[in-house]
């Protein structure tokens, strides 16, 4: 690991330091409890609109940033912009859960459009350039994607959240079929990370939100080992890029994980105790998380007791304070507020 | 622990042995898989009619071992006939999950007929009776019920499987409210539980199948707490009673749920690593699981290679082997039937 200086918190908590007070930031921090953010969202008009339009990307981006202060801004996208830029029919209707047309055949698998992944995905990259350069100095950028195993199962349904019966048939009974798809998924996601990162994303994220429903087997193959892949070509274009990786629902498994991809951090989800991952995961990662999202909608006293819970079984580790998950839309942005002042009044 | 000896495999294990090759039965092997289920379930009329038909319940109780010669039987049943017997309307429509009217107000848990559960729910101890009375020597019966925390998942959300933002919020930011909930719950448990056992159940498994989702705080308090409570009331009524806890997707949570509910053995889900949990969770629990359900309906190598890998990390240890979540419906009966054999073949 590169260990160079900077001013930023969260690149020096990457890189090795343990910092108290340590950085924060939040999954969805921009989003749908912020009016400013509904206010841009409602004059884009569909919600890929948004992520496709630099300027307006790039402005949802930076709100949270202006209100609250955080250490470091994720670039507002979305994980199916690469489904999207292979070929597939992406649809956001009001109130649901994405739509796709649902991905089955090898002839479909090999039709996707890996050329049309970066021109496709121009607008994103330059809003991270604009992103980039509005960002203040002690602030820094993440880009991110979802992992080949979690974009998948949107592929392969049609939809998310699902019991994932298709995908995981296809991953368990047909694996050079399903292999075939996570190998374009693989570098598409390659391309998407480096073309953030060339625009001035300072760390990347990869989301594999649905990585804890994969049986044991299935877990190393198709989260494991593609994150690894990813991990690996990321470093060689663009050595010392720190890299998060966040398998929610990987449970025990996240010691694996974490063993072998090569992540310099690991994201945890509500369900992990911090006091288990502190003791068991290695001072190789730092470690992102895990506030409950429910919580936070609630503030009050229960609040408090859950960051200082989460404060306190990290003391002297390499900490990001993060959420478990995204920002619930019900969210009051003054809980937001009090848990970057509380976690910034914590001191060693 | 009691360690009486017994012909029944199950019970064996649960007082203490390690068997090999260990017990077996699955979740859900009474169901929708099985064509001599279908047949009684179109004559039974709606899914609670099946349920409060002893003779119904009892014949696809005893279907599975027939068939197949699993080493034990469970109960057919359903964790919403507690809230059922509670008074409150849950309704089966076809294809679709349960659904309730749901519950958050204090006056209507104040107003839950806790006095009519053992009365409502005689026939369900009826039907253990008959099961008990027919099953071979060495099939033990399990009785079950729904954990205090799960039940209430579907009494405040009215439904299940969704992202649990009512029952959590009451949960975390109303736990006086909440509270008196689970306490009609855990003491509707006991009843229901402590009357499966007296008609017959020699075993009892609780479902907790949203633990997961809780904060550690809450998972304390919800999960631990409930289940500790009706494992001591169940064991002060029937000593030695043997309790199976299923704390789905708790993760490594799991090592204090071993520690602090009293239960004898865990049923695992199929994220936790068999090595893992092996190495993990003491040697006071038999560890149940976790053969992920997918496999099965697939069959072929991948299913032996799994089996395997379950029987190899467990070498020595009190194994009950079982799935990771209830069979699904498009499961060939014959790779039950394969699974069963590989089991049964495989010696120290």
């Amino acid at each position: 690991m590169i260990t160079k200086k900077s001013a930023k918190a969260l690149l020096r908590v990457l890189a090795g330091e343990a910092l108290a007070p340590p950085p924060i930031w939040m999954m969805r921090q921009a989003g749908r409890y912020l009016p400013e953010y509904r206010a841009v969202r409602e004059r884009a008009g569909g919600f890929l609109d948004l992520c496709y339009s630099p300027a307006l990307a790039a402005e949802v981006t930076l709100q949270p940033i202006r209100r609250f202060g955080f250490d470091a801004a994720i670039l507002f996208s979305d994980i199916l912009v690469v489904p999207d830029a292979l070929g597939r029919r992406v649809e956001y209707r009001e109130g649901e859960g994405p739509q796709l047309e649902p991905l089955r055949e090898r002839g479909a698998i090999d039709a996707l459009r890996r050329d049309q992944v970066t021109v496709r995905l121009a607008p994103v990259f330059e809003a991270a350039q604009r992103i980039a350069a509005a960002l203040p100095a002690e602030v820094a950028l993440i880009g991110f994607a979802g992992s080949p195993w979690t974009v998948a199962t949107y592929m392969v349904e049609g939809r998310g959240g699902t019991e994932f019966v298709e995908s995981r048939r296809m991953a368990y009974f047909d694996p050079e079929r399903f292999g075939a798809l996570i190998d374009v998924l693989t570098d598409a996601t390659v391309e998407f990370l480096a073309g953030q990162v060339a625009a001035g994303a300072e760390v990347v994220q990869l989301f594999d939100t649905w990585a804890g429903v994969l049986s044991e087997e299935g877990f190393r193959r198709w989260s494991i080992a593609p994150t690894a892949a990813i991990v690996r070509a990321l470093k060689a274009r663009h050595p010392g890029l720190p890299v998060i990786g966040f398998p929610r629902g990987a449970g025990p498994r996240l010691i694996d994980y974490v063993r072998d991809t090569g992540v310099d951090a690991v994201g945890l989800d509500s369900g992990v105790p911090m006091g288990w991952a502190a003791a068991q995961l290695g001072e190789s990662v730092a470690l992102q998380g895990n506030l409950d999202n429910l919580v936070l909608t609630g503030g009050g006293a229960l609040l408090e007791r859950e960051v200082d819970r989460i404060l306190d079984a990290t003391r002297g580790r390499r900490l990001v304070f993060n959420l478990g998950h995204g920002i619930l839309p019900p969210t009051p942005p003054e809980h937001v507020a009090r848990v970057i002042a509380r976690v910034r009044s914590a001191v060693g």
